[in-house]
């Protein structure tokens, strides 16, 4: 969360590469620059979120989150504490989601990046699941849209990864699922390779505006493969050599 | 949710029992009463938001439930799908916690039901868990309260059924737990015999007042020590001989 | 079981297709043939039964499987189940496996099939595993073989399927492994595109002569990869136009 | 596995006892005697095999072990190695449960236990199953006896601790099951406060002579609930104070 380090998602928030040259300046004698994966979870968050923000304004969300067990890293969670059970609590996940949001949909303004003007809310827990967190997510808008207009601004959703062709980059980073009981860890988590996020479940919400559920392979999109497309677009725009 | 029928949960709404008259009136030629049970979903709900909304007017709750796999009985769902997966549809839940935690909440009017005037939003998902159902909770109040106030409100609850020391009525209806990482399914859903409901994690929430966690056991107290829980209190009114 | 269906496993017993001409002599009028699959189970048993049989002959073999949900079909199993559970009984598996490996492994003697002279005990079990049959095997063999005789007959076991280039056909139908830990379902049942079988853990048994632990992808190889590489085998051999 | 330390299942073998006195001669100086208990699966193992061996005696023995995750105690087995998993490889423990069947089923000779002469084979996994051991075991007996007297042999087995009426002692210690489908960890682990073993599925076997399953609650008389009933035990002879 250092001020002039970005936290990229290539097709959110490629516009803070800009900090590298502040990087530069402020950080003289060394060579290179620090990029940063966000959280897992956010990534999933903040990718399913920008194209509402560009679009309409987010003004508040509500996210709770079923993260699966390769969050943890291995060994991870003991078997004997999520079996038959849920774990209503992962360290410090709650915060970073709830901040580094605000960061990534946030705007470079000069030298900085100014965060995002919106509410976050995150409750998080653990669930057996391999591979897949999955997010029941509720939207407040700023301006007024249809539902079918919040569906199509996801499914319509790319971005620069997409126009430079870069090789990890899903053709569509976001999946639209109409079926009612998508989407699915097991089911949906390798959609594009594991770098698509999958949305499903778009309904008018009674306290917020809109709310949707979201998955995306966290092993894949929130680490591994994140890492991979981040480089990948370092490399395109002639920032790593 | 026929307007002359109670659902009732015993600590939350017996004023509600009032309808039984109206029953015997326009059900003419009947003996006996027609009382009967909330979804197992909205009666952990309703408990949890009674006290609140008694104390402090709940002006909007933002539920996601993670489900238990017993809460769809048997056969129910099928190993195949829930297996390393989380189901993010349970057909008609959504709409029943919606509906019915209006129902509940509200007041008794003459011999009519007035519903509580409060916005509900639930998203409801089934996990691989035997017994016990989670809710990630945020709520809005009406009139401001401290987060004190708001656990002290939960951990003194106590209403008629335990006033008349009903057989199958926990001591404490609600049982507030400290610690980060509960409530737990496997951990807290026998607490009371499966008659109290857990509450934890209670913070501040960004986007409504506050969240928290509850847990039920949806087999005892959402279904059929609820059901005896009813009977009793009947009973002791006399409505049942 | 039909004395003229071959119950075919094309690694196995391809020679067994000789029936196919006792077929077309005694049910006259009708075209085609009836070649059938055997139980997803035996399939895994027989085929690592196969190499030692032919080198060295198998007087009796001890089998306890642990079999997947996928196995029982969809909806199958209720997840109310097998939630942290084992289920120590699958309706008419026990026989299947005990008398189908006798077929299988017996030889074609004119126009009838002389059933295997072995022994054959089988323990049945359903686990919590989405796909991939696992089973703890001990045998005794006809003549003296070393363990790495053992190991070599399963690393080398090669096949007609393989020697006429297959598609289906795994380059390895046995996979052996070392690792003290392998296989396990979830790490090993796509070996091979899901049509090899692993086998690992080969170690000298205290009561028979020998012991090791077998896994295989049950609906791949287990059922539709093994329709479609007997498919491709009657083709290659022309029965099937 | 000390020569003069008893293995002890108060049910089993408290003749063993007899070494206590061999311990006082031999460790000088101290005070207290030194026993111990048994791997958790080698106690339902024993326990199962004793009334067989005592009536018929027992020649060989095969068992293959499906184990809970409680058996490896906190944090044990990661949940990412488990989930949708079986793991067929427990450290030392194939080798434990064949060498301590031996010795707890021995006789005291003078002042020596004479190890039993039977031959024990074990496969061991770990399952994703909380509490209860499952094994599937195979017998060969030293004298006949028909099924109906084997399965009457489990049922009528009581010994010393059930004479003495020791507190944690079950009524019975071998609950015989006819259901097809039992014993289940989940539904079987409680009987008897988790002292009982249950046993099911008593079949004639094609490789050795009988087959059946058993399970027993690792953590209380695998662990907890056996170290309580030795101490009652020793009280019982006067050997603790």
């Amino acid at each position: 969360m250092d001020a002039d380090v970005p936290l990229l998602i290539p097709e959110v928030n490629h516009e803070h590469l800009g900090l590298l040259d502040t990087q530069q300046a402020t950080r003289a004698g060394r060579s290179g620059y620090i990029v940063t994966n966000p959280n897992c979870s956010t990534i999933m968050l903040a990718l399913a979120l920008a194209p509402l923000h560009h679009k309409f304004g987010v003004e508040s969300v509500v996210a709770t989150t079923m993260q699966a067990l390769s969050g943890a890293g291995y060994p991870g969670v003991a078997s004997l504490a999520i079996s038959d059970n849920v774990l209503p609590f992962i360290d410090g996940e709650e915060e970073k989601i709830e901040q580094e949001t605000l960061k990534i949909l946030g705007r470079l303004q000069g030298t900085e990046i100014e965060m995002a003007s919106m509410a976050v809310s995150a409750q998080c827990h653990r669930v057996a699941v391999t591979d897949g967190h999955l997010a029941a997510v509720r939207v407040k808008l700023r301006s007024k849209a249809s539902i079918d207009e919040v569906s199509a601004a996801f499914a319509s959703f790319s971005s620069l990864p997409q126009d430079l062709g870069l090789h990890s980059a899903p053709a569509r980073p976001i999946i639209v699922r109409e079926d009612s009981d998508r989407p699915q860890p097991r089911l949906d988590r390798d959609a594009g390779n594991g770098m698509s996020i999958t949305i499903g479940r778009i309904l008018p919400d009674n306290v917020l505006d809109y709310r949707f559920v979201a998955l995306s392979h966290n092993t894949i999109r929130g680490a591994a493969g994140a890492a991979i497309l981040n480089a990948e677009l370092l490399i395109a725009m002639g920032k790593l050599k």
